[in-house]
């Protein structure tokens, strides 16, 4: 279960760090990038900081297959998105002449006027490609292995369609989730011993306060058979405490 | 508004990165430590590996004033923190005893039996400072500048009660939210040259879709008089579009 070049996000926004705004990007992606099979080693949240953002984008440009930004690409002076990533890539940040069109004829239809700032979002890094924007206005872009998207869920779940027209992935990672009211302290050793017979399987243990069942027993991976396996072993363990394990 | 040594947190955990749980200690971190003047930087979220785990958190220790960890330090095979910590300090990870005698002599009331598992949450780097866990079971510990808490929410939220009491804040950051209906397009360069004149308040601009006021301008800072005085211009601006704002 470790692919050697894993995917990661970048979340760039005050709004997130300051605890104003609770993200929902993260979740979003994750969840899409497993049933993708591509597997998400890393996130990263950063402020509105140039320099920050730049140096950032360029440390992770080389580790990850794929990097995924949310935020900071709308006509506000706090949108620096674009800017960071034509500085990472050393490109010029000019007027995107295909987004400026498409823009344009859609503001003549809806009366509203072009101006310095709604032209920043038509910005973008020289030689960068489209991501289309299905919900409202200008699209996000792909600049190499970094995807830019917007910071608004639905605008990037829009966004996000196109994206996966553009990524390649393996086997869907499957999961099964296993829960039980067993102490996570009174199966551990036993729990280790199945993961060790299975290291293929991710198997993980998230105890749950004020719920029951009160522990759900996690594994993940690519194939249905191993899973189904392990987690047959984990059920017989369960039962060895006592208890009939729950289907998560 | 830029701390030269502010504040990161780093989310250990498979079950996030898989989109399988949605983090809420972030957010909850996040204002606490505004509400102390404490600027948070950064968040990473990693995977249970414990290379990545060992690197990032010797990159940035050295970077940040304070590094606060939550998630991984229960008795399951997949809780790693403890023994990462230990790693990226290079000092031995050994059993501490006052917690060990603590847990011993609660387990003895409770009927619950100590074993090998149970006892991984008392192993500890040498020379690390406990933070009491009012809500259940073993504390997390600090060492140097690195926070170890749970990630269970309500056990984290408990631990940081103590965290609390170790960590050194400066003024409080204030924040003032404006509402209205503007579209940003049309007031982005307005907002822009009021953000000049005030370089001591961060302002953001936060589109809301399918709601009514449709955009959020948040004023952060530390004084109450200048957010005050630029909320008072924000609000101008707004009167000139012709709407009267709301406050947030």
């Amino acid at each position: 279960m470790t692919d050697p070049k894993p995917a990661a996000i970048l979340v760039i926004g005050n709004e997130i760090l300051s605890g104003s705004t609770q993200d929902a990007n993260i979740a979003f992606i994750a969840k899409r990038l497993a049933a993708r099979g591509i597997e998400l080693a890393e996130v990263r949240i950063l402020r509105d900081n140039e320099a920050q953002i730049v140096e950032t984008l360029n440390e992770m440009r080389p580790k990850f297959r794929y990097i995924f930004t949310t935020g900071g690409i709308g006509p506000t002076h706090d949108d620096i998105t674009a800017e960071c990533v034509s500085k990472a890539f050393g490109v010029p940040h000019e007027v995107h002449k295909e987004v400026e069109a498409a823009m344009l004829a859609d503001y003549k239809k809806r009366g509203i006027e072009m101006n310095a700032a709604r032209l920043r979002m038509a910005t973008m890094p020289r030689g960068c490609s489209l991501i289309a924007n299905p919900i409202s206005g200008p699209p996000g872009f792909r600049m190499e292995n970094v995807f830019v998207m917007a910071g608004v869920p639905k605008i990037m779940q829009g966004m996000f369609e196109d994206v996966e027209n553009m990524i390649e992935g393996g086997a869907p990672t499957l999961s099964r989730t296993v829960k039980c009211n067993q102490k996570e302290g009174d199966i551990a050793a036993e729990l280790e011993a199945i993961q060790k017979r299975y290291a293929d399987i991710d198997i993980g243990s998230y105890p749950h306060f004020f719920q029951t069942p009160s522990l759900s027993l996690v594994l993940r991976g690519k194939e249905q058979a191993r899973i189904d396996a392990a987690a047959a072993e984990v059920e017989a363990m369960i039962r060895a405490h006592g208890e009939e394990p729950v289907a998560g």
